[in-house]
């Protein structure tokens, strides 16, 4: 599969996020052509401060050993926050393809200054879906986002 | 109350960790003197790649508005990981007070440079947790940090 494929099945993850009532955010966790972690944004869902994607993602593959994230590939349907992305440093995950950084833009430049390689795909779907949900609920993007 | 009681609580939070036969790391947050959250590492117990202390922390402290957290100070036993500190930054958490150093030196420039106020205490009932662990458990330490 390419990366739009994988950035789909993030963007999947998103609306289901929506579905819930939640944040539309998703992203998965690719390992040799295989999801092996995929999760949404849980704040209004389970009330949570810390299950963004990426982290909702990185739970629910588990418990893993540290060469399975180094050769993982993070698809993330939004730019990362400074938590998501240290995350990723954490787990020296090497790759992350981002569907979209219009709505926010997060810890790219740090990501990269550590050697990550980050692919910005700028998909329409993805900005559709946030640019939607941010109009409707400011508040609530607001908070997800520390502001 | 003054730095030392406020990490003696985080202390007494990494113990309970412990108790459970979890990696000892504890951490509180600490707005206008008082503690609104506080948490530990749950890597061993609830098979989580996430909640770090500090994370713990914040998930207990719950959904709050970004104002606490711009007031808040931060206690953890153990220098924050690239995930707690980016945490830390997403949250704009102005100051954070670390137990000890010496285990394992974590995000501290970046959290500095990004203008975090930080503050080691050196304080030898931290140490000496986290260096009778990481002797009894290397592997499981090693996971914890991503090595």
């Amino acid at each position: 599969m390419n990366h739009k494929n994988y950035m789909n099945l993030a963007l999947e993850e998103a609306k289901k996020g929506a579905a819930e009532g939640g944040i539309p955010i998703g992203s998965v966790i690719v390992v040799d052509g295989d999801v092996i972690g995929s999760g949404h944004n849980k704040r209004i869902q389970e009330g949570s401060a810390v299950l963004h994607r990426e982290m909702d993602a990185l739970e629910n593959a588990g418990r893993l050993k540290s060469a399975v994230y180094q050769s993982a590939t993070l698809y993330t349907t939004l730019s990362p926050c400074p938590m998501c992305a240290g995350a990723i440093l954490l787990y020296k995950i090497p790759r992350v393809v981002i569907g979209e950084n219009r709505s926010f833009i997060g810890e790219e430049e740090l990501l990269q200054k550590r050697g990550v390689e980050v692919i910005v795909l700028d998909d329409e779907k993805c900005r559709r879906i946030m640019a939607e949900f941010i109009e409707i609920n400011p508040e609530l993007w607001a908070e997800d986002i520390g502001e």
